[in-house]
Order: C-alpha cells, then structure tokens, then sequence
C-alpha cells in the first residue's frame, strides 16, 4: 500500500530513472508538481548545463505552482552554477510544500537547499521513497563518500568459463539480448575501460549502439607504452573523447601523434607502470562517476586483484567452448588453494534470450 | 481448478515422485484407492522386488477396496514378474473404476492391464495428469524409446569456469547446498560414472550421501587400462557395485585381482578404447535407466562431443580462480570458430545458497 506522497514520488522516481546515463556528471533527478491531488508540471534533469528538474516541471506547472506540492528526487541545490538555485527558484514560484526523496550526498552542499525552503516558511519532508532514490544515482552517492568511481566490471563466457577460441574467435558469444543489455550498460556508465589487447584483437568502438539510440561513455584504453595500433576506430572515429592511460616513459612523440586528433588525450602516469588506483582516484577528479571495465583478462584480472570493483555483470551463453588454449574470462589470480579464490555474492540472475546473465557484487 | 481425478492422481503422483530413486530399474509408482470421496489407500512401490503401488494401497483398503475407484500413475501390470499381475489383483478386489496417468511405455506390455480391467467390466479412464506422470519416470520412458539410459551430465565450477587450482585444489568450489544436490542428483540417477583421473586426483566415494540417507547409485569407472590405484575407495568400500570399463587390451591379471572384491565387476569393451555408445547401449541392456556423469573434464567432452546426453546440471561458485594453468571444467572440444561451439539450452536456474545451479538441454 502506498499513500499518494509515495505514488507521487514514484513519479519523480520513474522520471530519474529513464534518465540516468545521460546526465553525467550531474545525478538523474525528477520532479512532480501536484496541485489539489493532480499532477500538473512534471520533469526531469535532461543534460550537464541544461536546467535542472524542478524548473522543467515549473515550467508546466505554470502559474499552478503558487500554492502546490513539489515531489523531488534529490534536494534542491541552493548555489548558483551553470543554473540559478532551485530552490531560490522554488520560493518565488510560491510552492507549498516540497517533498524530497534523500539530501544531497555532498556534506557541504546537504541541508542548505532545505535551509533556503523552511525560512520561506515552505513546509519540508525528506525521506520518502530515501532509498530507491539513492539507488538511482548510486554512482554520484558512491563517489562523494569513496573519491573514485563506481566500478562496474562486465564480461561474457560461454558455460565453460571461455572468452574465445584458440584462434581469437568471439562472435557472438552471447545473444542479441545480452548484448542489447551490454549496451545498455554502456548507456549508464560514464566511462567505458580497455586495455591494449582487446584494442589489438577486436577493434572496438566502445560506443553505446542501442536501438534508439544512447549515449556513450569516454572511453578509456590502458596502454603503457602508447602502443595502441594506429588505424584503431577509437582513434578515428571522433564520436565521443578517447583518453588513452600511459606510462611515465611512454614516449613522448607517440603522444604527440595521438592526440592530433581533437577527441583523443593522453593521461600520463607519474610511475612506470599505470597504477589503477592512481587512476581511478584520477577519474573521480575528473568528475567520474561511473566506469564500465570491458576486459580483457588481464584487465579484468587487475581489477579484481586490486579489489576495484562494486559490481560483476557476467554474461553466460548456454555454449562449451572447451579446451585448455581457448581463452580464460580472468587471468591470472594467484590463487592456489581454492580457499584463496575470490569469492562474490550473487545479487541478481536474468534470463536474457537463451542466455543467463549473474549480476554479483564482492563477498565483504 | 482441477476435477476431484486431478486431485487423487495428483496425491499419486507425488507418492510416485518422492519414491524416485530408490525403485530402480523400475518406475516410480504412486496409487490412491477412494471410497464415496475420501481416501481409504495410499501406496506406492518401494523397491524393485517388492510389492507394486497398487497392492500397497490395497492392503490400506481392505474390504473398502470393493467398489472403490483408484487411481495410479502407471498402467497397471498384466504380467507375472516378481509379483502377480496387478490388473487381476485389482479385479479380484472387486473395485468399480481405476484412473490411469499413462500407459506402460513398453509397447509388447502397453494396454494389456487396461484391457485384463475391462474385460472384467471395471471402467478405465486414461490420461489423468499423463504428463506429469511421465516426467517422473522420464528416465523409464526414455531408455525405451531411446536403448540408452537418460544421461545427465554434472558438472561444477567457478564463475569463470574452473573446477580446480593448478594445484588441484577443489575443495570446496561450491557451497553445502550445491553438494546437498548434488547428493540428491545422485539418489534420482540409477548409476553414476566419472574417469581414471578423478579417481586418481579425488579418491571419491561416489556415493550418495544426503541427510536422511539416499540411494548409492551403481558406481562406473572408465579406465581403459585397469590403472585404478589399488586403494582406492571404490575398490574397498563395499557399499555399492563397483563396474569399471577397460579396453579390449587391459592386463588380465589386473582384473582377477580387482574382481577379487564381491562388488568389484570389469565390462571388457571389444575395441582398445572404450566406445562411450557401445557401453551406453550395454547399461541399456543391463537394465540401467539413468546415469550421472560427474567428470572430469575429458570425460565431460566426450560425452558432449559424441552427443550422449540429455541434461546439463551445471553448478556456479560466484568464485574466482582465473589463470590459464587452472582446471578447466570441459577439455578439447575441437572447437576452432564460435559458430562451432556446443549450444546448449537453459531450461532451468535455481539459486542454492550462495551458488547458481543451471539446468541446461541439448539445442536440438
């Protein structure tokens, strides 16, 4: 049973949802507007820069606002950016009351919004729907209390554990459906990551090609010593930025080289090696919030290692591959005894099509 | 909704279904005896010398038996086999209408019983939950039709794919509750079977081991040269029959020392190496319904190699072990291209505990 404060705020919640993925760095947020029990304005925060939430839902409410009720997934923000503060904004449309799903996750931003609305004598609730509003922008609640990025690692096997066969061979491995679903993924990170290899071998775009459309994530290509082929399509293909990881002696003309094309930059490493928690903290700076690791093994492998991650997503196709020079989904662990394997838990398990995909998270 | 007949034949057929696994070779029965509405007998067949379902709900009846309708999953027999035929014992206890789920899937014995209770003008009804009826004896149906036993092939790995360390660690991959079912796989099979190597590298019991006890399926070892290690359990134990399948070459020396143990037997293929469709078709002629095929990994690609299977239990650690010296759960396949890939089906996904268990078939 839900009570119309809840359905209202589901509105809002719906609202967020549809949009996370394409606000980055910006939370998904949506807003209702309710006026004598119905709904009269309602929106959402579209695009970084553009405005925010609760103006888009002003913006229909029109002169209803004046005395309404305003359901909001996030605390209103009281400092002016690239938008005035809304909730200055929503003083002097005349609001009533504001419903707010969770204060903002910055400790020195949470609380002022709120602030502005009770000395206008607007009446003030938090918490309704709190936590599967938070779970919509997990990656922007995730990064403020851990200075990197939501790590999302993503692979797919075959029943056997296999990536590909002896001879590099990996389409298709899963489904249409699954990959449909891998690219969906892609919509809802901000950034996508590779290492050199998987360049090499399969030529990546990298982009998000969902049917209807998506947007894509930065990519991200680990290469130490700048070695990335020079006709690969994420060099070329301009479509979003390409940012190539080195190490600190990579050599300075390959730079060079490289970053002709306007879309491709270079992060160098102050150390030999590139060391992911350099840069993970590097891409949380960087206003980072989300990032998608693609492979392969090795990489999938470091991750791991490092225990860099918040979320497996494995996709599993119904097929054997087999055999022991066929390609492993994980490098090497240095596990010896089966006590000292990884352990994850599995959160979640889908059928998509003829495939089976295990959403799972670290044991701790 | 289902008709009072669903009802009875269903309590049938779980009497049928919980006695699985312990009748073999022969089916799992369930029979209900109802008199002005209410159940007066209940029975099912226990062991394969023993009574059959029908004479065991009978024995409930008495004298209520006469004029009362039954209900049974299977046809009732019209031959003298270890017991009399239980169509002429139905008739002798004057009962007025008996509910058949399915015929006896011998064709030399199908409609035999139905016609020995009409002649004797009891009204027969057939079809009653017929399939449910025959899932349950799926493995009975199957090697008529088919001169193989139903094979399932078990197997169990990590998420990506392992089933040992390169040190040959593999305890535990899976949790308590896989192995709980995996005991129960064992029960519900008639035989099971696994190669030299895991012999060599796990020194297994084979037996089934549920709490609450279970039935040890007949215990099958391809070892082509007789190589078995001389202490192993399999050998010794004593519990269940031991078969272990050689060559047409292996020493006739080491199989008088072997079958020195009374539940120690050789099945001497008549080629070197064991053709797995010859010995299939000999389970078939011994009587063995079902088999459990438990690895290791050659052993598995054989059996998916030549097609001998019909379902796929395959359980998931969400574990990690990586690295190219681990242990693979399948060995070569000659899968060269991913168009060449074994596709299975997923038909099934359970959660057991912390691990996934997928139920998967052939494609075809």
């Amino acid at each position: 049973m839900s009570t119309s404060h809840e359905r209202f705020m589901q509105a809002a919640i719906a609202m967020a949802s549809v949009t996370h993925g394409q606000t980055a760095p910006n939370p998904a947020v949506g807003c209702v507007i309710v006026k004598d029990g119905r709904i009269v304005g309602m929106g959402a925060h579209f695009k970084a820069g553009e405005p925010h939430a609760e103006v888009m839902a002003l913006k229909q409410a029109g002169d209803l606002a004046k005395g309404a009720d305003v359901y909001v997934t996030l605390e209103p923000c009281a400092h002016f950016g690239k938008t005035p503060p809304c909730a200055d904004t929503l003083v002097t449309h005349n609001v009533k009351r504001v419903f707010i799903a969770t204060t903002d996750p910055n400790p020195l931003v949470a609380g002022k919004g709120i602030e502005i609305l009770k000395r206008n004598n607007i009446s003030v609730e938090v918490g309704v729907c709190e936590e599967e509003a938070q779970r919509i922008n997990r990656d922007f609640f995730f990064r403020m209390a851990n200075k990197r990025p939501w790590i999302t690692l993503k692979s797919a096997s075959t029943l056997d554990g296999k990536t590909a066969t002896r001879t590099f061979d990996s389409k298709w491995i899963t489904s249409t459906d699954s990959r449909e679903d891998g690219h969906l993924l892609r919509h809802h990170h901000q950034a996508i990551l590779v290492g050199l290899q998987t360049v090499i071998h399969d030529n990546p775009s990298l982009t998000c090609r969902l049917p209807g459309g998506g947007v894509h994530p930065i990519r991200f290509i680990l290469d130490t010593q700048l070695n990335i082929p020079k006709n690969s399509t994420v060099l070329h293909d301009g479509v979003v930025d390409t940012i190539i990881v080195c190490g600190a002696n990579a050599s300075l003309e390959k730079e060079k080289e490289l970053t002709k094309e306007q879309h491709v930059s270079i992060w160098r490493s102050k150390t030999e090696r590139v060391e992911l928690s350099w840069l993970v903290k590097e891409m949380a700076a960087n206003n980072i919030l989300s990032l998608l690791v693609e492979g392969g093994a090795t990489v999938q492998s470091s991750f791991v290692k490092e225990n860099l991650f918040d979320e497996f997503h494995h996709y599993l196709a119904p097929k054997l591959i087999g055999g022991q020079d066929s390609h492993n989904m994980i490098a090497d662990l240095n596990v010896t005894m089966m006590k000292e394997a990884i352990e994850l838990k599995v959160k979640e398990v889908k059928i998509l099509g003829p495939d089976v995909k295990l959403i799972l998270t670290r044991k701790d």
